[in-house]
């Protein structure tokens, strides 16, 4: 039985392929879409998302708005790695589909309190903003969610500062609040994207599909390929979101291990950072766990399998 | 023309003294009551507000509960001021008021957004947990409230610690997004209330007034009196929440200056401490106030003439 | 007996008026000079004690430079509030004293162990880097000298910041060293010499003399008068340092207060500031003490009495 | 030519074995020891240095007393790890040295200042404390060693915390002074340090020399084996200080890379954390490296050949 998942990003290239690899796959059934402050501006994630939506032909799941802000600190936006748009690189069509009235807290608390308890798993691939709000506002939801599987953080990597990934530096305080929640709660960080690198042959492998949806993902690759190659030296572009998405298709996917995390809210080189603390085996009552070491080839296997069910999607 | 408010706090005693001025003055219209953790858990102050309310012969007010916890911090409470009950001393009777189904969090946007735009004055006296939450859920509130004006902090005086207040100190962060939202906003701090003593003519004044309610006061400042006495050193006990309450009905009651304000998060000594820089005038975009000097003559008339116009209850 | 002081300053207008006070008071026996970065660079700031030794009549008494930079911190000067010299004003004399051959560090403790126990005051009036590295290099000094009595901090009062002022702020590490060491300490900090304004007819006064050193005091308060009403919006200059001196030379001249005394280190909006903790009496075994209440006449009595002692001075 | 060292450290097993080490080495001129809180108090690591030094046949060398506390915060010892004296395990001789005169810090100076620009290395294998005092007192010795090569930290392993190391974690504010100050710094971390494991071949050929020193080193490691087992779940125990001198021994022992390091002094989470900034090639003008990977077998080899060197020690 496919697993229902809330996918709370801010497209976004690496959420744009997440979205796609989540519709398009078996494992994976796509509850609700949320978006968040991040890579752009709310109102720009926002509509990249619907536009995204209308390429992968995806219908009938509510898409809602949520915190144009972190909780406590300013905003910050990645123009320099996503562009102006926070889609740069293809085209986008005029979004179909009509952006949910719920804001995305709402949105989040009222599918959880009405699904099945231990349904429902929350894949956050940015900020932690509207989970966290969420999760304040009705704390029944962090025993009812199945769990939390998230792109974020990193427990030997920073990219954001030499210790601390975008995702969680720009909301550390909502990131502390969904890490210490009660809820099993996984990290897909940066030690784990950083292999997920979008190689010339994986490329060619997703070209080679010829559709719209595998023509706008290559797109996609090329332009998040060379602000990666010219920000960051990266010779080929780390795809991070689908990873968090591709360890709820398929576990095997990746290796995961329990440890205690927790995020730095005062350091001042520090801040933002994951802490994992491998010092001693997890205790028993660890929620936390980290994924650790990627299959490349099963990885890239589960997005052409993705693209490939999609298949073609009148515009 | 009654000023309509929204009393957001964690009765406690100075709260339920506030709740009985709001509720007993001619210059205020009582649009909801809404509790938050605090001097209690979530599930003792609200009880407490609904016995108040009880006490007080308060109908048709909606009174929803709100958050049990701090944003990001671990939850304390004040059981060395306010007791195992929150609201120790006086026996309390059953509530007849039912408690309203909402968050308060949604009590709170719903009733900012469906009155017109500046007519609701946002009054906290406890932690600003459900203030914070409202406001980033659904930033337009910032723009609708008319002010906020809350029992919190202090620019020379703390009690939670050398420099923190307990609302503040208890979610500082929630108090960091109150105080730096674009709204107007005036702290009437430790400086203030605790000029607000409850001297022995203040309470005899009261215990003439005959009533059940006045004299359920005198029982909660006999109870006050002596956990300050005990724990603080004071003579006389502080009466802090109904000072907020009591700038609303009558802005002469006390001093009130603008000045930059904002709240410490990161400091080992300081954390939660109200920051007022009085190194110069403030500049013109400032929104934040603080009291600074009260009437203490003028401010004890003001619940005098509540629990009189209150006049007795029927049980 | 005069009371033997070791003056460590960094001049600086107030410090310069400071250095004076002491070498004109029959209460005091100044043992030795040392500088400290701080409102200009150490080199700057030791040229300029040096000048004012030869102003002041000074001789007989090791002068010796001290730490260039904070512990931790970058360092910064005040060049806004005392000039490109740090003395910015009179024109000063090519210095006749020699500096000793010793660090400023040295020094101290080898004043301080080569004395009785008990005999000699520690008078720092700039950053406390020097004081920090003498009593950690040699702890013993502790419990030699006869107490510390320091201009700096501040219980509710900031310049530098809102909440810190300047000698603690650009040393802060420093600070929290010499607070929290076992010796009896006495700060006098803004909240007492902001009550020691130089007013017109005390620079009256001070003109009258009509000595060398006492036009040289009133051309120092003309341009720290000019700067403090330029960039703090004074009407007329506190004239900080002094106040240390005065209280060594006649405690009646302001109240002093016993009470916890701390650092705050890690602050955002906080860093440096001292924090007096008011809320119980102080404890049995509390060190720290703090300057509240000046008594302005008989404080700018002393400078004119120390001027008049000093008289005409042959440049 | 030998490298002329000064060794400062806190033994402690491991600096046991690397003054042995340093002893034995023709690479290396020991000429001071100092030593400092850390391990166990500053009055028994400094006994243990001197019986070491009759242990190794150590005769000639100056060995002074350092600091007693860290700068800033308040003293922690590592019992757990290194027993009551610090030096737990073997029978340990009075010692016939005596100790220099001079505090620590001020031989370090004398050492430096006297000797010819860029002699003389730096090994320190405690706590940063004195290193930190002496660069502040005496900023000139910046210039003129040679280079700092350092036992501490690690860039992805803690022990002290999750983040920290014990060496930095006890005297941050020291460490930060050393890693920002403009010599050659590298770092002999946790990283590399956690390759340096005496596993029971090594042992085994350690015992094999016979001498008394050879035994000694043996029973330190036997000691230090169980109390790495017990506490922290090693099989085997890392032996870290020899590494910083083995690297002064010989370059080709370890590999190093340039990176810029700093040292965290405001995290909750991470205070004392060694953070290096590895996502782009180091700056040009960065100073800082650190080891990160061992050559296990020339490592032990550079241990028992320094232990056959010095041979057997009339006690
Ligand atoms: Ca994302
Ligand atoms: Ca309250
Ligand atoms: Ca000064
Ligand atoms: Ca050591």
């Amino acid at each position: 039985m496919a697993t229902k998942i809330i996918l709370d990003c801010d497209p976004g290239h690496d959420d744009a392929i997440a979205l796609l690899l989540a519709h398009g796959s078996e494992e994976i059934e796509l509850v609700a879409v949320t978006t968040v402050h991040g890579n752009q501006t709310i109102e720009k994630v926002t509509r990249n998302a619907l536009a995204v939506a209308r390429i992968a032909g995806i219908t009938g799941v509510p898409f809602a708005a949520g915190s144009h802000r972190p909780l406590v600190r300013a905003a910050e936006v990645a123009e320099s790695i996503h562009g102006e748009s926070g889609l740069d690189g293809p085209v986008l069509p005029e979004p179909t589909l009509r952006v949910d009235e719920r804001h995305a807290v709402d949105l989040i608390i009222d599918t959880v309190m009405a699904a099945e308890p231990g349904t429902i798993t929350l894949v956050p691939t940015g900020a932690l903003t509207n989970i966290a709000l969420a999760v304040r506002t009705e704390p029944r939801i962090a025993g009812r969610v199945k769990e939390v599987v998230l792109m974020g953080g990193g427990y030997h990597v920073g990219n954001w500062s030499a210790a601390s990934e975008f995702n969680i530096a720009i909301d550390p305080e909502a990131a502390h609040i969904v890490f210490n929640e009660s809820w099993k709660l996984t990290m897909v960080g940066l030690d784990l994207t950083h292999q997920a690198l979008a190689t010339p042959d994986v490329v060619a492998r997703i070209a080679a599909i010829g559709t719209g949806p595998a023509r706008f993902v290559v797109e996609l690759l090329e332009f998040f390929g060379q602000t990666y190659r010219e920000t960051q030296g990266f010779e080929f572009p780390p795809v991070h979101d689908p990873c968090a998405v591709a360890l709820v298709i398929d576990p095997s996917v990746m290796t995961v291990v329990k440890v205690p995390l927790d995020v730095e809210l005062t350091g001042t080189l520090t801040l933002g950072m994951t802490v994992a603390d491998f010092r001693a085996p997890a205790p028993a009552d660890c929620t936390t766990h980290t994924a650790t070491d990627l299959d490349h080839d099963r990885f890239w296997a589960l997005i052409v399998d993705a693209l490939e069910r999609i298949g073609d999607v009148e515009l």
